[in-house]
């Protein structure tokens, strides 16, 4: 599979599936980040949350995108659109990891629903939860297996907010993962969300839209991203 | 009845309702179109899909009435109430159709939401749903009835999207129609979301707000469109 | 349209839609009560709930049917399904209305389950609410119209709830009509929520299910009722 | 406690929360008032708006804050965000109380967003109702108690909308909150929507936030209002 | 205030609102405990859960009420409903306990519908959560402040599920309300689902349904219980 | 993996889930059926159901467990989840297909309710649709892939629902795996609601629950199935 992970700011995908790309990485999947801002302007200081995000996405195996959109600007309509769809093009990606859209951050709203309109024909779409998402009600999880000290060693490299400014709480991404463990009936978890996953069984890959549907239907109203 | 069908893109509201508008009019209800965008950046080269639109409304039997917004850049905040209440009042709409407002499509779910504030005073808001509907749950169905071929051929007035670049599947249409006809427990139908539905009983028409909450209440902020 | 009312109690139908059920009367249509209890275990001494319901029926002016169970003991499962399937036929119907499922108290549910499996073939079902919904969400709403004063009527001849012991509480449910109108942008109305609700544009009736369909899918299992 | 209302427009605040930022004077909590327009464009001509606003806020015994927005034109973004967190910091609320987001109007929206995110370390925000509200469905209730007359004298300082124009409808308001109570099995009530709400059973506070959590975490994002 | 929290069997107060019984107590109000069942079907061989249950509740300072009911058997209608209306008014309790009814054990379920049946006078309902809940969705927390330690004491009392057979992991308890408290921005939370919570702002304690409404409305269909 | 796909009657799990079970059979994971009843109530006079789901299971591969309940008189409780246990420790199964709770055939309830009882340390149950499933919302599919003609052959051996009484419409099966196809971006899928799904990217299986959460917690309540 090719995998695509969008998140607002430096160490939200991290945060939100950092196990599940280590996983993807594991198998052989290629996995590629789109960071929409530089999260420029948190407590941090001087000090560079880019470089920070830089060492994450080598520590995941993952290349890195940059949106390059204002921290705290992000928009949903066309501008943030047009950015996802070049990151699914250039990656080819077939899932889709974002954040929830019902989040009270309006970058993560907007990160959320411009990957929606962005991943319109991508059959699996995974959203994530953050500590400002609202009533997050989970029903896929993946299961942390043994990455979750991957996952807190990618959070590490977000120095100027784990180490200097305490700005991510390892203790309690930890308990988070046991209770999402504990509901999916595994050891630790990451818990989504999601519109629609396409659960593959088949050995060919997933089928994808009919040929004339491609072109049709979905994208009958083509200016999604323009 | 009066009816208004407000639609992002030329082909959306026949996409949507088109078999309900038909059976409006068969029963004598005017309807008029809102079309808020003239849906120039899709992929129909020098093809015009306004001439298109103009086609299908005459096929429908209706007025159109067109937004004047960029494909793509559909407002939901005041320029885009304004429009619609424009429309509203042109018409004397007491029926509305509008998109729902879960949708990937940032057009779509600005439309839904400036229509229902620009209906803040209608009984009678059914919002259908589109390829990129997400969690759609309707409960409110219009018999297809006899207007299924109506409708396909009004689809087909969108050259552009059709014939030329197969941008509507007539053959996901029909299956769609004869799903949603199961569903409501009919032959064929098309299916609704509503947030209010007042099923008029009587021979006189509803009964409208109360005289002095027309003036207030739901008025008490009137700025909704302005 | 031939219309079907059920009920749990004594009232409850009358409390729920008794101003639809005379909407309809005064277009021509046929209405019947199925009242599933005679309400015995309530506190209203001797006096007779039944010979209430009676008199009740006739001022709504519509043909009543007992379900002959124990108050507080409504089956959900096959000998409430087989008693409203047999309402249905004796009726006609093809508008239902009953109980909403989410309610704390169980002869309700139990009323609205049997009859939402009864009603499997029929296009309206529309769920009224009651002091002891839960989270009740209406979205269809019926125009009381000139109907509140006869709603009233029919609830003051539950002489032994509305005069003796106050169990019915008639200015509670005029300031319900007041909100509920209020939401609909009404001036009274009552309120319902549905699974499905086929709106009729056509002067010739709903087309009902596919001949096929009539007897497969949804009959599929058969056994619903028995 | 400390209390911080915020509104849309002059007279939202009274008509969502009037009866509990009464109760919460009355046991000595202070209340803050913020109003992110002020309502210039609604029908009452020449008559001041702001200054009626600040009648009902002295009734109301709280201190008023202007968001300064344009009416019609709330940002939901970061400077609206900006605008409610200092209100947040000038009020030191633990209690907030503000529109659903689920509502027509796009201010009404905005106010709700800009809030929750302002709000994201508050453990209590209490989301209120309004004429525009969608599928509202509260289940946190305050009891109105002595405070329904005291409601409705804040709301008659509203004269512009009230006594010229009718734009308050006082009536419906006393219907509605009997309704309410009638749910809450009260006698008059207030009803809310919540996201959290944190029921506070000692008599020293709540214990607040983990103190590394309080620069963690929930912050991590730290941009949500700048 | 007056409390009463229901469970299904032993231990599943203390799991789901331990911390909060404690709080009651420490501010004074009295608690009582309902257990429908006395759980004699679990792994526990021949040690009694009665016993334990009866060492827990002293250290909850709380008076115990048995169901009498079969473990596994539980039942939802009038037998249930009966037992708890007991305990009701055994109890004078105006704050009411017990499971969310979205759980995939038939026992919980049938304690929660019984519970909302005879607690539909009880303007406060907080449900809690299982391992076995299902789409469990808290809006309302309390503070588990200084009484997690006390919560871990009273489970640790039923000794033939913790410390013979583990069955409670008191490490995921711990986990569970690190988590729910980061959830409401508190340190250790216990987290509840609600139909109805009234807030009491005032001195005097809630103003109770309306006299006539006591007897009318909500219970109009008095055979709820019986 | 091994499956188990829960029933009500013959012929729902083939309606239901008929593609995703060949797709399991071609990866060579094995196949368990358990149909609760043996459909006796059905309109297909003296032909054996029984012997039908005979044929449709070895189509599909499968093995084949009967319920031997009452048509009609599926139990929720204790002696359904009983069932329900041993089919689950029969098979070893860790992925298991149900009917989705909310239909309003009483059957397909129980059937539902019983096995996520029975399943409750599975950590993937997947929910089917049937045509009397009611809000039915999909947010997982499997690809139908080459395995629609599959599905509609294994109808086809109910013969007396498909041939003799029309009691399965085949035509509206292949609509609705367009349709459900066309939401998921596929060629043809069947669609499925769940409560938790854990996807697994390892080679190596999920993790299961903790060896210590094995015995505790999730089975705090053991006597669910008893």
């Amino acid at each position: 599979m090719k995998v695509l992970a969008v998140g607002a700011h430096p160490d939200d995908v991290e945060l939100g599936c950092g196990a599940a790309l280590l996983a993807h990485r594991a198998r052989g999947d290629s996995v590629g980040l789109l960071v929409l801002t530089g999260g420029e302007h948190g407590p941090q200081g001087q000090s560079s949350r880019v470089s920070e995000q830089e060492i994450a996405a080598s520590i995941l195996g993952a290349d890195l995108f940059w949106g390059g959109f204002e921290d705290g600007a992000v928009p949903e309509g066309r501008a943030g659109v047009a950015v996802v769809e070049d990151a699914i093009r250039a990656t080819g990606a077939d899932v889709v990891y974002t954040h929830s859209p019902r989040d009270s951050h309006q970058d993560h709203r907007s990160a959320a629903v411009a990957t929606l309109a962005a991943g319109r024909l991508v059959s699996r779409i995974l959203m994530y939860e953050t500590p400002s998402s609202l009533g997050f009600a989970p029903t896929v999880f993946v299961d942390a297996g043994e990455h979750l000290p991957g996952k807190l060693k990618a959070l590490r490299a977000h120095v100027s907010q784990v180490l200097k400014n305490q700005m991510v709480d390892l203790d309690a991404v930890a308990a988070q993962a046991r209770f999402r463990g504990f509901q999916a009936r595994l050891r630790h978890a990451e818990a989504f969300e999601t519109e629609r996953f396409a659960w593959d069984l088949s050995s060919a890959g997933l089928s994808g839209p009919r040929v004339d549907q491609h072109v049709s239907g979905i994208e009958y109203a083509p200016s999604a991203g323009r």
